[in-house]
């Protein structure tokens, strides 16, 4: 079994990474080989019992998915992405990567498929986004909602879901796409994203350090843990295609959590002290962006596919103090 | 006003540049010039008060998007598409085309809005299609209803639609995308597109001559005239941007009405003679392909923002009778 990893650098890929190395297998087979792409360097997971290359590339380059491709891989997850910010900021390079980066990974697939005499016809995991929706939404967003997303970003990400679709449908792989929800606790220092105060109330008070809160209390949103957004990469590289049907993308579970509900589990877990490191300094800007993003969907099909995220916002915090904190003291 | 049509020389560009002829205007505005650009060269209508020029170009062509829109034109129609069962048979065809071609003009027309200084900004009027919906269905198809097409061509044309909703967002254009119903009566000879047979036992036995009907009577399906296409082309490039809102793309209004019916309709308007002529044929392939098709929409959004369409069958069979048939012999 061989494994490629695009966006091998971020966040959810090294997670992916480290747990690939941890299991050895994946879908039940030993894993001989996984490449590790990204635009930099990637770190190898520590003790992986396969063989692991990392290659720094850019994938709006048309020639670099036959150089990631060669070894015929199994199973491709494909994360890498200019993030929303940054896509919005910058048109050109969001569609260079987002749209025309799948585009040719997609499109040499079907080659190599082809040239293979239909031989090889990889799973390709695709991580698309919730940012696909666009408001105003239902007060729960149901499968069968529309993407009309109001970001580049998200236009890029349902572009993507279309194409796999149209590529699943004519048989020249087999691709499962999966929206994240935020992946709340985010590790790592604060950042500018308009969504990192989901992280940060959390993150920084958890180590004694004061973290700004720019929105109301009452702010839902659809958070799932790190570890989670890596379980759902997993079952998607696993599960039974046939199952799934042509509808290819899917909404992954999470759940819906306001900030005062986040708080409070805060509270449950750490205490009155790491809550008061909590510093309330209203935003207008960022109360405006969050007050477009979807709050809560009913993944009834990923639930019935067996994704699985967590059911309360303690659970969450716990999966970050375990994966981030102690894990990180032993 | 300066017009652009693309897609001119196919059967409601043609009808469209000949209504233009017609009007001498568009918007309240007069006509000084239309551009009829299609990969064959298009027949300028007859009588035009406006300076026409037939272009013959490929759209999928990077260069030739400049060339269409080197004089800057107000109002762009861009209804050139590889058609649904070519896309099917031709992947690569279908995506130069419906993808490639439109993401050329629409890139163009972001680089020309550019260099203007924000100064041009045209209206673009993209024709889309019912077949960026894939079954199963709800019993009426809904405005908020996700688009998961079962077929390469709705494919593109979703993704046309999602470009053309970013484009217009980010500002370089104002567009405005039209899902067409299926064209009936469809003027001309009976073709092999598997629709075909929905105008054929119209069109053949109001002249005299028997045609197949190869699915059953209670085969429902979502119609309107060519002159109502005309009209939707119209009010698409007249109305207020600002009333459509970010989701730029809307299904047009049409008629939901059962083979039955039709045949009902034609006994109405042209005897028990014209009826006789339809020869029940059954074809399994035609069968299972329209199953796959949708029936019936609730187009609110499209209606509440004036758009038209036929309220019977027998006013579809008038309007075809009229302009094919009694203007023909005038």
């Amino acid at each position: 079994m061989r494994v490629l990893i695009i966006g091998a650098a971020g966040m959810v890929g090294r997670k992916l990474a480290e747990r690939l190395a941890k299991d050895g297998a994946l879908n039940g087979k030993t894993i001989s080989h996984v490449t590790l792409a990204d635009v930099v360097a990637s770190q190898a997971p520590a003790n992986a019992p396969f063989k692991t290359t990392s290659v720094a590339v850019d994938i709006a380059d048309p020639s670099v998915a036959a150089r990631l491709l060669a070894d015929r891989p199994d199973v491709v997850f494909h994360l890498a992405a200019i993030v929303s910010g940054e896509a919005e900021q910058n048109f050109d390079k969001g569609y260079a990567i987002n749209l025309d980066g799948t585009r040719y990974l997609f499109e040499t697939i079907r080659q190599g498929h082809m040239a293979s005499g239909g031989a090889w016809r990889p799973r390709v995991v695709f991580t698309s986004s919730i940012a696909v929706f666009g408001a105003p939404f239902h007060e729960t967003i149901e499968d069968e909602f529309f993407s009309t997303p109001l970001t580049s970003y998200g236009t890029q990400k349902a572009i993507g879901e279309l194409l796999l679709n149209d590529y699943t449908r004519k048989g020249f792989f087999d691709g499962v796409g999966i929206r994240l929800p935020t992946i709340c606790v985010r590790p790592g220092k604060p950042n500018a994203a308009a969504s990192g105060f989901f992280s940060n109330i959390i993150r920084e008070p958890l180590v004694g350090i004061e973290a700004v809160l720019p929105v109301s209390d009452d702010v839902m949103h659809w958070h799932a843990s790190p570890r989670s957004a890596v379980g759902f990469l997993l079952h998607a590289a696993a599960i039974d295609g046939a199952s799934i049907g042509p509808r290819r993308c899917l909404t992954m579970p999470g759940l819906a959590c306001t900030v005062g509900e986040q708080i409070e589990a805060l509270r449950r877990v750490a205490g009155e002290k790491a809550v008061s490191l909590i510093r309330r300094v209203p935003d207008e800007n960022i109360v405006r962006i969050v007050a477009g993003w979807p709050r809560k969907f009913n993944p009834k099909r990923a639930l019935s596919l067996g994704f699985k995220a967590e059911n309360s916002f303690d659970e969450i915090i716990r999966v970050h103090i375990f994966e981030e904190i102690e894990q990180n003291r032993a």
